[in-house]
């Protein structure tokens, strides 16, 4: 495929001069109207060694606003990046809405180089081809413009460059990719091709760039650039739906049926107070021993509660962290984001509290309110919440790829006792405050909610993240459950 | 002073259990009011060790909402924190608004081991004492309710404590705060009465709690902080006034006339087109190649740009960044604060761009809108921004403490220069976007924004993060000179 880069493209001085105050003017007017559009950019930069990956980031650096764009080398992994998984750094710097990040590599660099090294086969970095579709895919559907740009060289002239930078005291700062050792150019390119191929989709093109002339090369960019960004914010109403709705999974039949999951849940389960008493206590003390034993091992939990209004969330996550030290575990109330949130994919507020190694974090509610709440109310759309489902394990699956443990409950009540707790509240002073009309409106759409419930255990509890379904009628009980279940999952990871 | 805390004080079992329903009602209340009252709370516990630190906190999270609180150990250091100033850590941890923070030691931890095993000598623990009462008093006065525990046992009790400690199996999972070395009792105590009374202030007072029975322990910290709480919440308006104003620096009367340092500015200074070009080229290249050997020696860069409406800053900030590899730099716009920093103390938006080792963090205005615009359009009150003078050195001597270049520059023009410009703008399409309303407003206030520069300037230009008065009449002039001096300080620093 590389030969359609190498075709001795080049832009004189004086073509280049010319072309320069339009295309600048362009880009701070594109850049001005992406301000608020809701939509952010991302530019990956890619290719062979020597192409001047920098010089152009450096030159479109110069030509847009600086404040509005932000430029990531992710050079050196830090120990809090080591400790969480690898993707974390990526989440961490991506682009806010308005914004254009600049992104050398990216999630790109490593089977690019393990690649080339020979360090990952084939059939390694066709997998983490996969996971970089999914991801971009992703992101592209929820308003990130996203361009790559691959810059090719062929080899005489990488040579010729490298030697030439090498006289130049400015180029003495260029830093090699794998320490001191030029990557082999066959290998490098092959791999590329084959990354290239497995990633190039109309949601994140590759743009295969011809970088022997610096001039072709800048220009050739910035206009991609310009096109793309003027493109995306002309078109209207959200783009891409098509593409959305033939991907979106088919739901079988089935799932309209009144049967659920829920209903093989065995409500009847209950303890008494005495025996509760002992059970409670004995297994907070196992837990105690067992998240220090998972601290000192580096292992990180990660707990998601889920369930029904009244269900007993909150006093069973109570239970829980009173048999976890202060100084391990992190309880995440999932309300409403922040509007720094707001500007990132939904997703970004969730990957900003993973654990790192030893730690533990419990999410009250968590990202399935995209195909609970969010599902059922029509805040989000169809297609959203029906990707979500694909978009939800594959973040699971790398939470447990890390080493995380990853567990979640979800408590079940039937009608009738969330009835009583209802009432319950209402009676009790300090309790009101805890019921909304809210609360009686989710009532009204049980059915709905069963539903959807139904189908999120059905695609998304995995042998490494399982859903238990906790049988809350008897808040004793469950709380118990809960304690004692995240307990054999310590022990059988520990072990 | 400890024998105030070796009394024998005891709470029986059954008194214990009777106050305990009560006291945690309360606690659950107090917190439920704190969510939306703008307040955060911040809770140190420090003491002789196997005083019970870890116990007392897990104790108050289980009789507080967890959702509301989070406790923090500061363990290791990680290699992020390490490029940072030593704050860096704090502040990113540091509770929000209608937040519970559980610090152990925080920011006392380091001057009490390094001041007990010797490594600090009394000076230096001084030193550390006088910059935690200017951050305490600082985040009091904004808002933070802050309690300190100091946990005191006489030293057999520490001894039995330690032994018991180590037969019990549950117990096994404490940490040695230095290593595994016991610290000297007496050494640590001495350290301890000597902080304890340099940072015991109203603002933020210590608790002296006789830790020998844990229930009366565990009681009076609970009591303590809900009566704390209550009566923050209780009080009307904001707290402390009186000790604010007492506080407050007084103005010379000098301040008030109408001469300023700006008038010293030689705003007539200018540079031709071609003069121009060579030397801007030329300090671009001097600058790309300081900014890689700061980088490898791990020297960052902070640079504030603030200025007269329209002297300058975007244009001047553009040529200075092209002289800087854009993987090393970043240009943080200063706009509105999004939500996330609102719930904070005014600098946490700051501290959160600190640049990490070699970095390079560009300012396009900066915290000095608290002294500048907010003093001058009344958005902060006088003792806000009277007191935000020495807050703001004080943060500054912390980056340069740590190693951090930090230079400030002032883009100063005529008011006639400006008058000019901002007709230009009206009458240039692609720049009336530009200019605002907001614009005119301030230049009616000119000779309130000249006295306010003056004070700035006069206050806050030190030896280690000077003021620079650019004169920007003529803009080739300006970008030249501060180009040129960024130069000249990392030269200086690098030798």
């Amino acid at each position: 495929m590389f030969e359609a880069a190498e075709l001795g493209r080049k832009v004189s001085k004086s073509e280049y001069k010319d072309a320069l105050p339009a295309l600048r003017a362009g880009l701070t007017e594109a850049q001005q109207r992406l301000r608020d559009s809701g939509v952010s950019v991302l530019v990956i930069v890619e290719g062979v060694e020597g192409v001047g990956r920098g010089e152009v980031v450096n030159r479109l650096n110069g030509w847009l606003d600086t404040r509005g764009t932000e430029t990531h080398a992710f050079w050196d992994v830090s120990s809090e990046e080591q400790s969480h998984p690898r993707y974390w750094r990526y989440w961490r710097s991506l682009p806010a809405r308005g914004k254009i990040g600049l992104f050398f590599g990216a999630w790109y660099s490593e089977p690019l180089m393990r690649g080339t090294t020979g360090e990952w086969d084939g059939a390694r970095v066709e997998a983490a081809a996969t996971r970089i579709r999914d991801l971009e895919r992703m992101l592209a559907l929820e308003d990130t413009l996203i361009l790559k740009f691959w810059f090719h060289l062929d080899k005489d002239t990488q040579k010729q460059r490298l030697k030439a930078r090498k006289q130049d005291p400015d180029s003495r700062w260029s830093r090699r990719r794998n320490g001191d050792k030029l990557l082999d150019y066959k290998a490098f390119v092959g791999i590329g091709e084959t990354v290239i191929q497995a990633t190039d989709t109309a949601l994140a093109p590759w743009y295969l760039i011809e970088a022997t002339d610096p001039r072709y090369r800048d220009l050739t960019v910035a206009r991609t650039l310009l096109k793309a960004i003027t493109e995306r914010l002309d078109a209207e109403g959200p783009v891409h739906r098509e593409e959305m709705l033939s991907h979106a999974p088919s739901l079988p039949e089935a799932e309209e049926a009144r049967l659920t999951v829920l209903d093989q849940v065995d409500l009847g389960q209950s303890l008494d107070k005495s025996r509760y008493k002992k059970r409670l206590e004995e297994a907070q003390r196992r837990l105690r021993a067992l998240t220090w034993k998972a601290r000192d091992a580096g292992r990180a939990s990660v707990l998601v509660f889920e369930g029904w209004d009244a269900a007993g969330k909150g006093g069973t996550i109570r239970r829980l962290t009173a048999g976890i030290d202060a100084r391990l575990h992190r309880v995440i109330p999932v309300g409403a984001p922040t509007d720094e949130e707001l500007a990132h994919h939904y997703l970004w507020r969730f990957w900003r509290q993973v654990p790192g190694s030893g730690r533990i974090t419990v999410f009250d509610r968590s990202w399935y309110g995209r195909v609970l709440v969010e599902r059922v109310e029509g805040l989000a759309r169809a297609e959203q919440w029906r990707r979500a489902f694909h978009e939800i394990n594959d973040f699971e699956q790398q939470l447990c790829e890390h080493g995380i443990l990853v567990h979640k409950f979800w408590l079940h009540i039937s009608e009738a006792e969330q009835l009583a707790r209802f009432r319950a509240r209402e009676e009790t002073a300090y309790k009101q405050h805890k019921l909304t009309d809210e609360d009686w409106r989710n009532r009204e759409k049980r059915p709905e909610y069963e539903a959807a419930i139904n189908e999120m255990v059905f695609r998304t509890s995995t042998e490494h993240a399982p859903w238990t379904l906790v049988p809350s009628e008897d808040k004793r009980f469950a709380r118990v459950a809960v304690i004692e279940t995240v307990c054999e999952r310590l022990e059988a990871v520990l072990d």
